[in-house]
């Protein structure tokens, strides 16, 4: 089971909720399973920190983050999966079935690592976009004739699993295309914010080499952020990386402005 | 994973559940998890077949059966789990860790078994009379601080639970304290009526013994079924204990009318 301080570092973001009820019936699922971190990003209704359904739970409601997007409310954690299912499209992110998931979010929590789980809208879960800030999709396992499961059981169905499975002495080994970001050497681990910095200059070194036509730019920016989630730079690398391009950058800047000191 | 004929064979039994769509919740989750038998055991309000929030499950909801006890609703039943959190008493029935439950049920499904899956009102949970009906508790390992779930959240759970844990090819053996109802030889299962007319012929036998006060009736009822879910008889061993029964109670009853007949 989870210590304290892995449950500390485990936070439910919910992207754009709609109905106050179910942002109160989320609490409650989180305090039913020992969780208290609630961020929602760019929430639908202002008054959704009353809402009666958690019971409860009504400080987790009133101490709940409120970000106005989801960058922001994933920038300080290193390990962001989304939730869904996979119907309608085929993501560009690794997918983890919900029962193999604890395994995976164990080695996540090592070495101060901190977890995002992240909940789409009702209306239509999570967007292309908003994966793009994910390093996996969990795919809750639900039956394909009715797959779009509430908000709030949606949650409720995570964190049991979540917490009730996930143990740092759980020697199962994960098959090996669910392993993903595992240095051999554990690393400080990346933050969201950081990766976020680091896509910044690489698409404005993009721009300023314009390595594409500016009608490009914002499927190369998603395409970009997943690679970087891939990728899984630890913070070292990602400092390094950051460093390169912002001395390219500079470099292609100042050439720019003055055409004098250009390279031959 | 389960098969069509097992889900088929498993039913979700909801005891005097108050709010409409707290039923419709329970009834989309179902249909999250594939599955389509819902019983409606003394339902406190009468419009709840037209709950809004039963989104993908309609029909299941029409479909649904409405019985007016929880004993009329199990009555098919071979094995069946009442649902709760262990805080405010000690039950007379094994107690089963939600995420321990998979080859217990899976065991019980085979040879036709027929599940129940029974979960109590939003006010008070499952009673110590409801838990009489049952072979078994299912603990949902919830906080000790906050264990109370909402209904629909907790059908949500347990149902993700025994449709993605659940195989019958699962070849973990359960610790010895959490095997139970296991004949040696597989033997045709013991239907819920059929203990509960088995028990009424004994309480019969017992008051036409005068084997205790009046007073103490309802007292030996409750054991009385406790105590033969607990032994979990044959259907074959439950068909001669019931004869049994009805012989000495024809004799105890007989003698009382005839007493010249009474031995001495």
């Amino acid at each position: 089971l989870l210590t304290e301080s892995q449950r500390d570092r485990i936070d439910v973001v919910l992207v754009s909720p709609r109905n106050p009820l179910n942002i109160g019936a989320v609490a409650r699922a989180m305090a039913n399973f020992g969780f208290s971190h609630l961020t929602v990003a760019a929430p639908y209704a202002p008054n959704w920190r009353e809402a009666r359904s958690a019971i409860g739970a009504p400080d987790l409601l009133l101490n709940a983050k409120d970000t106005p997007s989801l960058a922001d409310a994933v920038a300080e954690s290193t390990f962001i999966a989304g939730t869904g299912t996979l119907t309608h499209r085929k993501p560009d992110q690794p997918v983890i079935s919900l029962p193999n998931l604890a395994p995976i979010l164990a080695r996540q929590l090592v070495n101060n690592g901190r977890i995002a789980l992240v909940f789409g809208s009702e209306k239509h879960g999570l967007t292309r976009e908003d994966l793009s800030h994910c390093h996996a999709l969990i795919q809750i396992p639900t039956d394909d004739r009715q797959p779009s499961m509430n908000l709030g059981q949606a949650v409720a169905v995570c964190l049991y699993e979540v917490a009730s499975r996930t143990s740092l002495n759980d020697d199962t080994t994960p098959p090996a295309c669910l392993t993903i970001q595992e240095p051999a050497r554990p690393a400080p681990r990346t933050t969201s914010a950081m990766l976020d910095l680091l896509a910044g200059v690489i698409e404005q070194t993009m721009a300023a080499a314009a390595y594409s036509p500016r009608g490009m730019q914002p499927a190369n920016q998603h395409d970009l952020r997943v690679l970087l989630r891939r990728l899984a730079p630890s913070a070292l690398d990602a400092r390094r990386m950051l460093g390169l391009f912002r001395r390219i950058l500079w470099r292609l800047d100042s050439s720019h402005k003055r055409p004098a000191e250009r390279p031959k």
